[in-house]
């Protein structure tokens, strides 16, 4: 007797946002079971309900008098929080077995699914799937808390949000099943965000580097890290819609593309922001004195830039999540005997546009052609950063919609 | 260095229904950590919660086209439920922090709590709390997840409704606590319920005996379970609100009450139902033909009661709780080929009212009071059932109020 094959199928929010696309989602299920799939259902919290409960974590560390008022324990956030994808897991195995598929639950510390003790962003160390597997072998489905899992010392663990992403590629990898399908409320990745610019166009495929720019960059569809993880261990990822049968986009290796464009995609994002010490000494370890505390403190520092030396004094610049602007500058309060600086400088009006494509690497001129048709629009830039396969600037955040659709334009995507 | 005191504090859902009450029961545990106690939190699910959360149970149960409607995996029900308990435990813990009090939470399976596999009313099978009494000596204060544990096999496990109490006495016991503090809505144990008899007055303190009465009764102040292991474990126990600065009611041994009343509460139900048996052969083993079922079918029966023989056949009462009718009548029509009885009657137009007392035992005459007392005031007795220290009554459903003032009353509770 052969082996059944094994199919990792992943829900979101928004796909299981109440019982009837929680149905909806298993009726998916029961297909591919019926299919002859030994099935690994990943699960996250019913869309709203994870913003509920950091709500209620935020408000906890609102405590008025408090000694330090907004922070909270990471561990308690994510025992507050995973209860989300607890409750959702439960809810799929019985709407599965209701509908005739033997299934059962299962919480990361149940698996179990270990991570390292960075509560709020951890990362999965390993996965056993010894119990799941053993109950595929008594043609029992398993239904998967996504986004957690559980520290050396047995502590609950998230893995950042989107998490459920990462949970689900590496369960695909652990369980070596034959694809891991993302189940979202978008039919595919586009050339950029629909609402944004309504000329955008679905991939039917996209190379994992892009991906994992255009992830990194906030297009949300899929998290960074479970891009990472699916082209590590070569798991083919595809990311379809809960609401329709249409065959979305698959995420593969670059030989597996036939035709490349130069650029592939925009991606834009909102919530940043632009932080900027003044007077900075321009002496060896300084930045690693700012961004050390910053990594220690959690708070993830995307650009960074230096500015030219004058009078042996130096402005240092990075960009950051808008919601980590306060934890950053308590951080670097904190450590300003050690530093040094004058002044603390917040921008936080600003936004993130960014070209991808891995034609970028035989291909010149991409970001001539980028900060052109910015310039035609009147969009000031300040700050640029760029990589093998993208250019990102930081904008003011009311030219987003119109940088976008420029840039659309200009690199021919709106046309097939 | 001598061990500090150990002091068990539960909060039920009311107490922790908003962010301000929980930190209003936080500065309630500040508190008695400042005067010296290491102190173990168990939490309730906020206020609604629980409702919530089976809500959404019975929905996915409640699939259409299923096999079996309207039953679920009650290991599913636990792990969906149970995620209430720990959100407010993780909450709390923030809170705590905030205010300076070290803490952490702990989840059932953590600490962890062994139970039985009997899902959604679970019994605690042992508490090991080395890890929390290591916390302990660290200066670390416990936030548990009450309600909850973990079977054998390592899933989730509930008590059942109210298990939260249930939980602050089993830690109670295996910490060696001076006294567990049930916090609750009410500022102790009245002499009947203050809604239905505005003379109603708080009592100082009632033996456990009484309380196990008044619990089962329906005075939903403590779990019967609770009462029942504080019993066993010698647990002082004090109901007393959250709200408020008042001493409240100590559970304690019978000894320990220096004036005792004849007579110390009367207990009021009112969702109650008498279902008869008519002509049911008067045969042994017919008592354990009908009750048998109705157990394995987990119809919680109360009073039993079995008229005169005629002509070989007698009437077979009984009472339960109104919610539990439909599924008696369905197990009895069932069971009726090996019963054998004529009719079954229900009469769901029922309230139960109990006084009770340990002076019950020394003093003679309390039934003949009652009797007279509801009797005077026309109200007409459907059943009666006594035990060592309480009687009680089925009356029709409209009497209620005025049973409970008469014999508020005639016991003379509503004096000092």
């Amino acid at each position: 007797m052969t082996t059944p094959p094994r199919l990792v199928m992943k829900f979101g929010g928004t796909s299981v946002a109440d019982m009837e696309r929680i149905r909806n989602a298993a009726a998916r299920v029961k297909r591919e079971v019926e299919a002859g799939y030994h099935v690994a259902v990943i699960v996250s919290a019913m869309a709203g309900e994870t913003n509920r409960l950091v709500g209620y974590v935020r408000e906890a560390a609102a405590t008025p008098g408090a000694n330090s008022p907004g922070f909270y324990d990471a561990r308690e956030y994510d025992s507050v929080v995973a209860s989300g994808e607890q409750v959702t897991s439960g809810l799929m195995a019985i709407v599965l077995q209701e509908m005739g598929v033997p299934a059962r639950s299962w919480a990361g510390w149940q698996a179990p699914v270990m991570t390292t003790a960075a509560h709020g962003s951890a990362r999965i160390t390993g996965i056993d799937t010894t119990k799941i597997v053993e109950r595929f072998g008594q043609g029992m489905h398993a239904v998967i808390a996504g986004f957690q899992g559980v520290s050396p010392e047995g502590r609950i663990t998230t893995l950042g949000r989107g998490g459920s992403d990462t949970s689900a590629v590496a369960f695909a990898a652990a369980l070596g099943a034959e694809r891991c399908d993302i189940y979202t409320d978008v039919d595919g990745v586009y050339t950029t965000d629909p609402r944004i610019e309504r000329k955008a166009r679905k991939l039917s495929r996209i190379s994992f580097e892009e991906m994992l720019e255009l992830a990194s960059l906030g297009a949300k569809v899929l998290q960074t890290r479970s891009v990472e993880l699916a082209m590590n261990h070569n798991v083919k990822l595809m990311v379809r819609s809960s609401f329709s049968d249409d065959p979305g986009t698959l995420v593969c290796p670059e030989e597996e593309i036939v035709e490349k464009n130069v650029v592939s995609g925009i991606a834009a994002e909102r919530g940043q922001a632009k932080v900027t010490l003044l007077k900075v000494a321009d002496r060896p370890g300084v930045a690693a004195s700012i961004f050390g505390p910053l990594a220690e403190g959690g708070v993830n520092v995307d650009m960074i830039v230096q500015n030219i030396s004058e009078d042996g004094f130096t402005d240092m610049t990075f960009s950051c999540a808008e919601d980590d602007v306060a934890r950053a500058k308590h951080l670097l309060e904190n450590a300003e005997p050690k530093i040094g600086y004058r002044e603390i400088v917040v921008d936080d009006d600003v936004a993130k546009v960014s070209v991808v494509g891995v034609g970028m690497r035989s291909h010149s001129g991409v970001a001539q052609t980028m900060f052109s048709a910015l310039a035609v629009d009147g969009v000031n830039i300040k700050v640029i950063t760029t990589s093998e396969i993208k250019v990102s600037v930081l904008i003011s955040r009311k030219y987003l919609e119109l940088a976008v659709q420029s840039l659309h334009a200009a690199f021919g995507l709106d046309k097939v």
